[in-house]
């Protein structure tokens, strides 16, 4: 198809397609005249990905140039692909200076990893990375919401195994590779949604629904109240969210 | 105290305080002579409280101001000041454009809230942002993911509570207001990077551990061996369970 097309058929503009020719991120179209490129199937499918990898996951144009680096050379290992996406996801200017800080943090994520029997480097960029959160918490006076490491740890590993899981469905590397990037960039977009949706629920249920004076507290019960549109048993009080409608 | 021991106590640069100043992210110092102003242990705080967000929860200066404003005004509701501090995490652009695919996601978004009997607006920000993940998911090809909703979902249940504990254990408005906001932004990032290292691990076991040939699996073995940099003696064969840790 012609420039055109692809750009009707994934939504994203011209001007729009002929900047990631140019960077580099989508490989040249087949030339069919001089001045006339053909596209395919795989640059409808990589225009797909960069949108979902600059929409969706938040990734740098810089950022999403380095993880189709990685994928599209075929002697990378693919843990080196899953390590550039999520160095992707993390924020920039997350080098932290060094200090008294760091080193206890340091000391925590190993101490983790043994407590757990994870197998991953301590020094590697994940480590480092978690590093960098503990001591942020204990410079911003939170210290003590370190004591979650373990309950957020029991919560990583199934998630990690159902990431894990989905990946190993695919055969081609092409299509393992894209499933780690996509995995490990919008699985982290889904798991943030999906926690502040349970913080609205269980700050509902902790600090909401004893209210319920009307009977017992069910999910179906409180959803009808709520669906009446009153504020009573279902509202959520200074009305953080709208009412959940069944 | 000057903003020179400001800077130093805080590590952060002169000329860095007072664009905050001027930006209004810092609240003025108190005036103690024409051009000399005094600061105190507020502003310590709120600077480290800035950093944190900025570095590690990577905020925008603009997302920062937002945050604070809320949370500086006492009339706004804790929720209110939870959902501008997650809409800073999310990243922008994440703006969907309507269609089929979005529509879908919103139907499977109601029909999680539903299942698990989730008191959340199905129309608020965060479904949204769930939906615009979902949508982007199945554009890029990558609709089998959302196969994994559920058990995101389990994860994020006993997130949210054990953030809800924490948050829960302060008093006064400032301190549970701050606490909400740093559980938020750093919790997020603290959750991706235990999922990066649980990531490493479960690949680890799936794809390196089989050739255990030295000897028995047990955990002290393969926490020695892992240890000592062999990648021999650990682990579960295909395991995806983590080993017991005594």
């Amino acid at each position: 198809m012609r420039i055109g097309e692809l750009s009707r058929s994934s939504g994203v503009p011209v001007p729009t397609i002929k900047y990631y020719l140019r960077e580099g991120l989508l490989p040249a179209g087949e030339l069919t005249s001089p001045n006339q490129a053909h596209y395919g199937p795989r640059h409808e499918r990589r225009l797909r990905l960069i949108r979902a990898l600059l929409d969706v996951g938040g990734l740098s144009l810089a950022g999403i140039g380095e993880v189709l680096e990685v994928m599209d050379d075929p002697e990378q290992p693919v843990h080196k692909v899953l390590g550039i996406a999520a160095d992707g996801v993390t924020p920039a200017g997350r080098e932290e200076e060094a200090g008294p800080d760091l080193e206890e943090a340091r000391r925590e994520v190993a101490e983790l990893l043994l407590r757990r029997g994870w197998h991953a480097d301590e020094w590697g960029p994940a480590a480092e990375s978690l590093a960098g959160v503990l001591a942020a918490l204990r410079r911003a006076g939170h210290g003590g919401y370190i004591g979650l490491l373990d309950a957020y740890a029991d919560a990583a590993e199934p998630v990690a195994r159902a990431d894990l899981d989905y990946v190993q469905r695919r055969v081609a590397r092409e299509d393992l590779v894209e499933s780690v990037v996509v995995g490990t960039v919008l699985g982290e977009a889904m798991f943030g949604a999906l926690r502040r949706l349970a913080h609205i629920d269980v700050s509902f249920r902790r600090f909401e629904s004893p209210r319920n004076l009307s009977g017992p507290v069910d999910p179906e019960g409180s959803r009808a109240a709520g669906d009446g549109g009153g504020r009573g048993a279902g509202a959520a009080a200074g009305g953080a969210e709208p009412e959940p409608v069944g």
